[in-house]
């Protein structure tokens, strides 16, 4: 499942239009086009609908979030869903303030996700419509993982939406089906973005495969683990993290079907 | 020619003001940095006249436009052309919206530039004022090299300016003369920016040799194609785009003239 | 005094709060990251303050200054001075513009500074309130040193904050205190953002000694210019600022308390 789902991106080049923030935009693009995709991104409400109407698949990221980017979302998520072509949510620091909560609720209101994908503070709150003053990086162990399963569940069949809350273990469900997917690397947490990416190839994985929406979440959320794990084993004994976001590109740009297959550590539920 | 081009801008130090989009914005800075050039970026119409007032050239790069980018460019552009120092328009997804083509006519309305620089797709919107919904990436393949050369050749006529449209084949032309560019590297699609740096340069170049239009564009283009050549001669077996992106900056920080003047594929037509 | 300030700084794990501009929040994101704080990127008016609560540093950067942003930057400096938290200015380009040294003096008006980090020229701009066309980078010898001393410690006892004159040699002050830090790297200013990433670092010092704050300006000042000379050590011979922008973060990354004390060249004066 994640082999053919994986190999189908390359061969499909989908244009993907993120809506992000300008913290990590860049890496966002150049792991799109790492993985084969091919990025464009706009946030101006004059043209973002129309820049989404050449494209094959929609990202919507709430980092640096403001009320004009906020209303090219919408925008954007009107024209795909009239498209009907995959749309994603990283509600990034969802919880932080009322901007970003109001915008998680309002997108959820009016735009039909395929996907959403954050870390565990960030679902709860699009799941509670709660607050969350944790930041933009995910405070461990806030909540059990059968909760937190729960949760995803039903926030999945509300939306009716591929969940995918992503952590030290990533859980993905579609509100029937449940994977796993273990493996990857700490450090990734001193990266900025690799959420963001993760967003972004996830995006790029629906465009491919929009009629498994399942699967393409699994296999984004299956590569960029590998991806950490082959580069952190890439990396020389005298470098950091500088390096290491470095060559997690490579790693995405050198990933292969058979590789993703191989190194996956994930299970159904 | 391209050697003498190249030796007049570390010296010069010219400081270039760009008005540019957020993707690629950091690349800039830093290939500016790296030929020897000093950015300054601002993009608010309140600041932008005053802030190209102190530099010796200014780069207008469409990506990610907004209404008040526009606004910037406008009176950045006229300062410019009030002082007589070069401005470069890079069009990027000129056809992608209603906006950037506004944008792309306003400007090339409102403002007097001494270079264009785009892919083939987003030329052929400046040159015939058409539309196209290719994306930020051109299009290979849809137009014959020599319908893309009658169609540069005219624009540049139209607006008093050299064009160059860059893609596998590097064509530069200022109505008059026109050179070819070979060489440089598959791989840079995989990077994104580098149109946007390749812009910058040219920036720089014109910056220190205004009088040499022709030639210092003719050196920007030659410059990164050998720059993409050089970088992926310099990259590991086990390296991909990510790794390629930071050794393009290398590159450019480590090209002189000579090794440009070996290495350049370039002919005048 | 430098080691314990640094080795406060990774089991603290402080969120800090960045007002900054776009050429560079990748690289001070990642540089908080890499030195183990925390960062959220905010610049919106509507949710600055909010996001300022939850924070234990806010760091204001006047690069790529809006009128929009330079309202979130005073929401943002109003609510840390309520909670007693650390406010870092860095006064990017502060003569380049009207807006920006109307903003710079705003700041310093409406907002309580814990420390101000610039280049000579920047902080002569907000000593004298005089004009700087410069442009970002520092102009160097146009001040003698004990001018230029003179000149910080009179801004430091003006604005009771910590100032910092960063360059080849750079200068901290409180007004009483004076030290002074050498080394680093002349090629560190072949990188865009190497004076953003030390105003980011200081306010993630700060946050972790803030009832020290000449010691953590210290601290961050020093830490920079010794990550830019491992970083330098670091780089191969086919390398160039690409790559050395990379390292510079491993440097970051892989810095220690015992490192810093013995590798940094710096003397109370």
């Amino acid at each position: 499942m994640l082999q053919r789902c994986f190999e189908a991106l390359r061969p499909a080049r989908p244009m993907v239009h993120c809506i992000t923030n300008s913290v990590t935009i860049n890496d966002c693009a150049n792991v799109l086009l790492a993985a084969g995709a091919r990025p464009i991104m706009a946030d101006d409400p004059e043209e973002s609908a129309e820049i989404t109407a050449a494209c094959r698949a929609l990202v919507l990221n709430l980092g640096m979030l403001s009320p004009r980017k906020l209303e090219a979302m919408v925008k954007s998520g009107h024209q795909a869903n009239r498209m009907g072509i995959p749309v994603v949510l990283d509600p990034v620091g969802a919880g932080a303030s009322a901007l970003r909560i109001r915008a998680a609720h309002t997108l959820l209101e009016e735009v039909r996700f395929a996907a959403v994908r954050g870390n565990g503070s960030e679902i709860r709150v699009l799941a509670a419509g709660g607050e969350n003053h944790g930041g933009v990086d995910a405070a461990p162990g806030e909540c059990a993982p059968e909760q937190e399963r729960a949760m995803a569940v039903a926030l999945a069949r509300r939306i009716h939406a591929v969940v995918a809350v992503t952590g030290e273990t990533d859980l993905v469900t579609d509100g029937t089906r449940a994977a796993r997917c273990l493996g990857g690397c700490a450090e990734m947490g001193l990266v900025t973005g690799t959420g963001c990416m993760l967003s972004a190839l996830t995006g790029a994985l629906l465009a491919a495969s929009p009629e498994q929406p399942f699967a393409a979440v699994c296999t984004a959320v299956c590569a960029m683990k590998t991806a950490g794990e082959l580069a952190w084993a890439a990396l020389a004994p005298d470098e950091g993290s500088g390096s290491y976001r470095v060559r997690l590109i490579d790693a995405v740009n050198r990933l292969d079907g058979p590789t993703l297959a191989t190194r996956a550590q994930w299970e159904e539920l």
